[in-house]
């Protein structure tokens, strides 16, 4: 299991990818964005999008999915801590296939609680085509590994 | 319609609540953060937490649902363009009952796009009990008032 200590910063990560499936888009903005570009292929298209385009929320969920499923899987993670940082910079589109390329920014103890310490994880989702869709910093909590552990 | 023209800084709303329920805490969890204290009852009891919370980016989209449905839906939005200082300052837990208190911070025309405006929202998302879940400040982009529109 990995701990606080076990992140280094500058280390580099590509991981892996997933489609942004039409059916995707329009669900979780149904739930979450209900607006006419997210949720409405007909509406959308008289959009100055010309089309279908993923909530930005979606598309940052599903990079959180990638890094919690291939990255943060056997770490002690205590949870997050905040973002910075966020940009949208490119529509999503139906079928775009995205994957997320993070970089640990930051290692530092936490300014109160002892036995954590904040990772800071730049973030950057490209598509296939090399297309940087989105870019971020988040910040997770992880517990220190314990003494003689 | 509303336009950028009409958001004024210092603004403030207070929007209305969702209850977060243990069902949409883990589906949300299942799809985009599997991680034990938000997607099983009994693994959550074992963690820091005591018991089930809600994953932040969670907390974030139905908070930016309450924003879309009750205040942008008679806008000329154009899209989101980032998000900075997003801290998760306390858990969600299944039942509670979350509203969002919205003042404009900034408003200004888009450095690049002379027909979009800025509009800079910060976000407050608090329970009924008072307690302060999550703060942020969200960009969105909205076109300009067309002349003699």
């Amino acid at each position: 299991m990995r701990h606080f200590e076990d992140f280094k910063v500058g280390a580099s990560h590509q991981l892996g990818s997933r489609v942004m499936s039409k059916a995707a888009i329009v669900a979780f903005a149904q739930q979450f964005d209900r607006l006419p570009f997210h949720v409405d292929e007909e509406a959308a298209a008289r959009t100055q999008f010309k089309g279908l385009i993923a909530s930005g929320l979606h598309t940052l969920s599903v990079a959180a999915s990638i890094v919690v499923d291939e990255f943060l899987g056997d770490a002690a993670m205590a949870g997050g801590a905040g973002m910075n940082n966020v940009r949208w910079t490119k529509p999503v589109r139906p079928g775009d296939e995205i994957s997320v390329h993070l970089t640990i920014s930051k290692a530092e103890p936490h300014p109160k609680q002892p036995h954590l310490g904040v990772v800071g994880m730049a973030l950057k989702v490209v598509t296939l085509q090399g297309s940087v869709v989105m870019t971020g910093d988040v910040d997770y909590l992880f517990t220190k590994r314990p003494p003689h552990g």
